[in-house]
């Protein structure tokens, strides 16, 4: 089994900086099995991702920080250590539409996302006969106009709970609270059935077959307090004709929906994402 | 060479429509080499285009109308008749930008666009160069904050001087009086260097870089008198990353602005595009 | 529910064809609701797909053949009619890999695919669980170097028994007989992963991980005598590069076989194919 | 203007590598703007292409090669040098086919390509017009059946009189000798009009039309001895239908062909190519 470290780095660009990191890796013996790295020469930008095997680096991971701490304030690092054998604690929020869900579950099954999946919460009952096949737990939280700070308040100490390290929104059909995504910097990841920025908010394949677009898209992005605008993960799109129907345009949303919300997902578990400017680097 | 006439036809759907075209066509003696059509459910709506080699076809194309006329009367529709033979005549209106001028002008020299095109119209003197040496007459009126109004009116003069039939927007950075659209309703295209509705307006590549979007594209469509907003023709996209600076996003767009404009230029040259409900069925 | 009937067609080029066919239905009083024709210039050769509401259609279908007949003879044609009331029978076959599988039980299941599939049957195991979730009987016949004809006889039987149509082979990892192929012609549908031509055969995501190609692909076809030679019904690919390892290719191909050969079956489903030359026109 | 060198690296992988070079550019003083690396788990490969701003930089060029050679013979390093001053010198062999021509000089013209281009080869006459538009030096050359040996000692002596760094077939219909391509290892770029290994050889266009594929595809490769089995360096491809005839496939192709041939030329100058494993590694 893989026993990885991966250095996830953003700081101001400057001389020097990966002599630093890759000194630091040598003399601590490591072996280093890919590395990616980005300049954003307009913001004088440093973003670096460095993975190495653990076998043979002589540093403790526990010691990691306080021997990392002096580099990382030399540089102004903001950085993040993420070790293959802890996998990262994966909610799944869900309402009726079953697609992406299924096929999260089937990917995780299958060995294709490395994390695990203590809970899938819903404000409906009808996935948990799904959740049962695939054995993650499933909790009904019903949310109406009324109650939904009481059931945000029920989500909070599930997910507090079970020490959730980020959620999904598959096709989940509430919006959260500010206070709710506050709770959660970039760790919500969302599917938008649509190619963004067009089509923000309700029914956009109603709005494409409208508006008479020849290609439908979606977009993985992770939540932020303003609806639909948060950084963009992964878009895809699929052309469609005049010979498609509404009802077509949702079922091929529906293929489109399920592959771009899947690499988000595996990209972020496997720390290949880094935000600066309401935008994302993936080191895919 | 090829000998065909090409008929489109938009009409309520009701029963027998396809039996009394075929039969018409039939009964003339067309060998018919394509027919497509389209019905929209919702709307009710037929939409068809029939092509058919006018060897042994009987009926002369001048008493085609008169002959015609009582089906066409019978089932309410709206219809254009187009000859092979009869090369549409297209006015390429351009600015200093020139990678979609250079495509058309090669694209018509290689007989991909069955046209004339009996004239270029610039705000500037650019490509004069360019013109000379596909051989085609290069006419500059500059266009100012003031002469807006003369200019069009210099400009509608050599349009009809020149009996043309449509013109084509190749990167054109003028915006077109709502008079002008008007006078050539469904008759000029445009090039937009984004995926329409994301980003209209001005400078979209600057836009979609800020937004982070993993995917550019461009949108050809009819004028109308709204701004980009008129029915799209064609749409592509191409992948972009963190890796392409805007440069970048700019170079690639070209391929695709090139290629999208195109494509809605041949097949507007031949015949293959309906509207209806702001949108286009195009029948490739 | 949809209630209608549609109509495939084959047969020489000619004159009067599309008039006969319209006039033969509109004197039954059939709603046309789509029509799709083609015609090969080469080969002279008409293809057409014709679908009609069947509320107010005249013609009982049990007598369509009889009324049919002259008109078919006339011209030649080789016709299928299909109704939607009629739901084809599909067999699917399966080994051990199941991403196919979980993909058409779970769009069956979600209305994608208008069929029954009154069995699944494999040469292993594995997959029992999955097709008891979906309450579709699994059948376990084990296949061995000696074993294969009397295992083929087995199969045969079962699908005898259960009046199957036609066979999609999900990643089924046996060669079937020469004598199994010609008993189900063009009535078999298989997924290869690769864009064939290229790498035909086995381990396809090897070969093309050797040869440094920049995209992967994956096919679906009907299954004639030759291996891997039968007409293509749809075909996909999807971007690699040097980040990916073969593990990479083989988990990004999972996610094209699905949906290339989910469409292929939605299509034969639907009766949208058609077969000449060795190739397909798909009237999608 | 950019000032700028990239060092190009392939040697064993080993530890202590990235600190190496690191510390090398950063004792003289480099700002790197870009580097990328890749390590080929399976190969023991590591390959790495670094760019840095030339100011400040501390080094002389012409010192460089001294300064570098210990770290380099440590590491057993294969490495190159490239300065963006010193544009690459193209030659161009084109035939009757003019549509890679005219997109390579339109985008030499527009900026896209920093290189120059001292002289355009042709067995034909037909592109001499094109080629003076441009301002390009184009050449003659004749061959036949008995005269190829004879063509190509004229050509070799044109290209080193020219001091030809590297040579594009825009769709030139020759096949060089062995010797030839020999003499340019890496250094010859092709585009073939298939999706290879699908359609090697002749006339792929015409295979794929008899194939009945549903998409076509171009590839871009370094030549080698063998025919249409170089390393890969880009590959791309489009969707066709049964409405599409051989003709069509042809058309949609060249549009691939230019943009499939363009980014390799563009890639090959901006020394973003690697090779190992009859493979390309492209830092894109």
């Amino acid at each position: 089994m893989k026993n990885t470290a991966t250095l996830l780095i953003s700081c101001p660009d400057q001389k020097g900086l990966v002599a630093g990191i890759a000194d630091f890796l040598y003399s601590h013996n490591a072996n280093i099995l890919h590395a990616d790295q980005h300049q954003d020469s307009e913001l004088k930008l440093f973003l670096m991702r460095v993975e190495w095997d653990l076998g043979g680096f002589d540093l403790d991971t526990a010691d990691f920080e306080r021997a990392f701490a002096p580099l990382a304030a030399r540089f102004g690092m903001v950085w993040h250590l993420a070790l293959s054998t802890r996998r990262p604690r994966m909610a799944i929020f869900v309402s009726k539409y079953d697609h992406c869900l299924v096929d999260l579950l089937y990917r995780h099954q299958s060995g294709e996302l490395h994390c695990d999946i203590p809970l899938i919460l819903s404000n409906h009952e009808d996935n948990r006969k799904l959740a049962d096949f695939y054995a993650i737990p499933f909790h009904h939280i019903p949310v109406t106009q009324g109650n939904k700070e009481a059931a945000e308040r029920q989500q909070w100490a599930l997910l507090d709970e079970h020490r959730i390290d980020f959620i999904v929104l598959a096709r989940y059909m509430q919006v959260l609270s500010a206070e709710f995504t506050a709770r959660f910097p970039q760790r919500i990841i969302n599917i938008h059935h649509s190619f963004l920025p067009a089509f923000l908010g309700a029914k956009p394949y109603h709005r494409a077959f409208e508006r008479g677009v020849k290609l439908i898209g979606a977009t993985s992005h992770y939540v932020t307090e303003t609806l639909d605008d948060g950084p963009s993960i992964e878009q895809d799109v699929t052309r469609i004709s005049h010979r498609d129907a509404l009802e077509d345009l949702i079922q091929k949303g529906r293929d489109l929906e399920k592959v771009v919300l899947s690499r988000a997902v595996r990209w972020h578990i496997d720390s290949r994402i880094l935000l600066y400017a309401n935008k994302t680097v993936v080191f895919d």
